[in-house]
């Protein structure tokens, strides 16, 4: 961190302070310290500066100055001016939260009208980087990620030709760059043909299924979900305070006819079902859409993953099958670029996305003018396929790896992909808790997902993890999984820790 | 944009397809071009790849190729491969909408359970950016933003060390960085301490009041707002299904003594009311405080460009003076940087903050990390106070050439801010409508913004616009304002176009 200058904005004279002017200076500086916002080497303003911004006379503030050095607040350094002394006193430990400035009297009990579901979140430490074995889920592999390609395209879009891209408010439009090469690169391979009014690009695959549920759903409509789920879409629909109903998924994903007929809209993930990773065949996927005709109700289909297709080619998007326009399509960047970037897109009927756009508008405006062209630049270069490809053999490999170790340990699969994707599903030994299990391998170094937010309250049957093979190194694996099965086994014959 | 490869996976065979292998392969490529999908110049997929990826013979492939070529749909450029050909068909411009593969069975007035209240938007061509004399609101100038420095400062984020600050999902925690420049550079500007917890980053300033409204305000509480008021604000509250309020301001803000008891939420400007820039002396700041405490109400603060105070310091922030943590600040870099950057901030008491970011997990799971750094560099860098510098001594000198403008014209001001700003509230002589004019002037290169947006529905006098500098180069002010004031006085002179 460079030295910060303290602005001498940061300077408010009270008027109704009781003492000297002086007086007044030496408060601000030492509150500053003692608050720990100024700090040790931290530039105060100029005399000259600091006395005309206030108006008043230089000497008043040299003698405050002086005054703090003799304290040992501040230090001169001749020329250079004065600075927080490296020796201040430092800001307490605050004790009591009532007695610091943030301290609130309202009760926010009764202030908050509106209280948000919060979104269960993996059991997964912040530091997990940190750890040898991390079998974790979601996060870019800087291995494995086109670093340089993606900051030549950043660099771009950061240039005067893009000035506008980047700075403008667009009231509410996209970047057509980025519209023009979903729909001309991403769709096709997903059988899925749209027009421009028909794209919406959004802050991630959540933020499009949060607004789908907003507008499709309200407290008299019922939507439909997969049994186990993405924990993040059961906590946006209790938000969309609609009637919320679970289907339990079998081998090959949602069996069409659990379905009620009186579904509004049915939220599920053919190609890939999470977490079990079932690939529902082609014959269910025509039933579900005949279904739909007769039901009429809508599917948003989230087709997570799709590009990480390395063993097989995925089946076409549910989406592609469509032809009464009531399936809309959820895909994301977070896979096959980075969660952090928080880009993600929606194909629906062009009614749908002008409405999906009007909500938008009104949460954020627009989507940030950079990352939309620097994503535009990486997949017109060709860049992205080369890092999905990239991604793609480096999965085949650790999955390869995975799958002779967990043989070898004699662990049980209870679903995966055919076509690739970036983790497992496992059941552990007996009834040997996921989470115990879990626990007890952190301590190894190893870190594995416990299912557990995946189900329902009180559905969740406590002995299935997520096994992902998407930030390991293809070296840790063997002895990562050879932990997992020891530790397993272990507590698989001991009843006790079940 | 560069010769585009189409992909392989474009090219999904249907099982169900009546004709040869053969036939399909090239019903597949001429749907492609004349739907527009594949465009002239495109390459196409080496037959060796295409067939392999199918699983079918490659002479196939070869065949379709040559026949798609007979019939000038495709070009062989030798071993550079095929190419949708630069004489190829063309795609139809379509007529009948129902007739395109876009077209949707559903119902869709019926299907959309929860409609969002359309933003309204100042009335501006797109192509603002081609008239000579924009006197239009808050989109960003290039010749004042320090491009250079955020490009270095977004290029240093870009880098291996803020990997993790750039891709991860840090599951709802914001960039620490930042955090600490808003607290330690930004907010003591304002009069503003606070801790880590009590502040959010928001995706700009409409987001931080979406969320805000959102969790603060139901269908049982009241909340209120100034009149004329930011438009967009209105639409929140809207949308949050709250009793809204409208007090009209007076040339000192909102008038305390016109706050209801009753209400829940107070919404208001008071360092610079928008639109008409009015700023609320300390003494009905120190009102508001008390009433808010004695009728139990919270404050919604929007400090929206206080940055931009040339001519005199802006007065503290309300929020400054607040001792019972019930001001909930809002700050935004739209003004500052620039509008698509999509960056803002909410300061209020911890509960609170904890609460908006549930919310935010839930809507967006986090501000893209990328942007963050990039601004917290360009903050720590120093570059941000320069960059504020350089845009107020540029407003100031505009505004001074506009004052003049104005005052030569015999034009009224109907509302200024003493710090700075940029823009002027401006009245019409007599009941010249300010639609009107603004069509009027656009004919003539000329662009101002009426008021009508500012205004409840029928409550828009008709004779207010917003005149601001921020966008206009001070060597065109003085024509523009001549041409405003030529058309108003013809105007003035004709009742009928009034």
């Amino acid at each position: 961190m460079p030295v910060m200058p303290v602005a001498v904005e940061t300077f408010i004279l009270d008027p109704n302070h009781q003492g000297t002017l002086q007086r007044q200076l030496q408060d601000i500086v030492t509150a500053g310290i003692l608050e720990g916002r100024f700090r040790p080497g931290d530039r105060m303003p100029s005399s000259r500066g600091l006395a005309r911004h206030l108006g008043i006379s230089r000497i008043t503030v040299t003698l405050a100055y002086t005054e703090l050095v003799a304290n040992d607040y501040l230090s001169s350094r001749g020329r250079s001016g004065y600075f927080v002394s490296e020796t201040a006193p430092r800001p307490p430990v605050v004790a009591n939260a009532a007695a610091v400035p943030g301290h609130s009297k309202v009760d926010w009990s009764r202030a908050i009208g509106r209280r948000t579901v919060a979104s269960p979140t993996p059991d997964r430490p912040e530091d997990w980087r940190r750890y040898r074995y991390p079998f974790i889920y979601g996060q870019a592999d800087a291995r494995l990620f086109d670093h340089q390609n993606w900051r030549k395209c950043a660099l771009q879009a950061l240039g005067a030709r893009d000035f506008e891209a980047m700075t403008s408010d667009s009231y509410g439009r996209d970047d057509p760059m980025l519209v023009e090469q979903i729909i001309r690169l991403i769709l096709p391979r997903r059988g899925i043909v749209a027009h421009g009014d028909e794209v919406l690009v959004t802050l991630g695959a959540q933020n499009a299924l949060w607004m789908l549920a907003q507008i499709l759903l309200t407290r008299s409509k019922t939507a439909v979900v997969e049994h186990p789920c993405y924990p993040a879409l059961r906590a946006v629909l209790q938000q969309a305070e609609c009637t919320t109903l679970s289907i339990p998924v079998d081998g090959n994903g949602l069996p069409p006819d659990r379905v009620p007929r009186a579904t509004d809209a049915l939220f599920i993930t053919p190609s890939h079902h999470c977490p079990t990773s079932a690939t529902m065949p082609v014959e269910r996927r025509r039933e579900i859409l005949s279904r739909a005709d007769r039901d009429d109700f809508l599917i948003v289909e989230d087709d997570y993953e799709f590009e990480l297709a390395f063993a097989t080619s995925p089946s076409p998007a549910l989406k592609s099958l469509d032809r009464s326009g009531r399936v809309i399509y959820v895909g994301s960047f977070a896979k096959s670029l980075f969660p952090g970037l928080r880009l993600g897109y929606i194909v629906g009927p062009a009614p749908l996305i002008e409405e999906v756009r009007r909500l938008r508008t009104l949460l954020v405006r627009q989507v940030p003018g950079h990352i939309q062209r620097a994503c535009a630049y990486f997949l017109a270069h060709g860049h992205y396929d080369a890092q999905v490809h990239k991604i793609s053999r480096a999965y085949r490999e650790r999955r390869s790896v995975v799958e002779a170790g967990l043989q070898a340990e004699g662990l049980t699969i209870a679903g995966s992909t055919k076509f690739g994707g970036s983790s497992l599903w496992m059941k552990t030994p007996g009834d040997v808790s996921a989470r115990v299990l879990a626990n007890r391998l952190r301590a190894q170094q190893v870190l594995i997902e416990p299912g557990g937010p995946f189900f329902d309250d009180g559905d969740d049957p406590g002995t299935f993890y997520r096994l992902a093979y998407s930030s390991i190194s293809v070296a840790d694996i063997p002895e990562g999984i050879k932990r997992i099965g020891t530790e397993s086994a272990a507590l698989a014959d001991r009843p006790m820790a079940r």
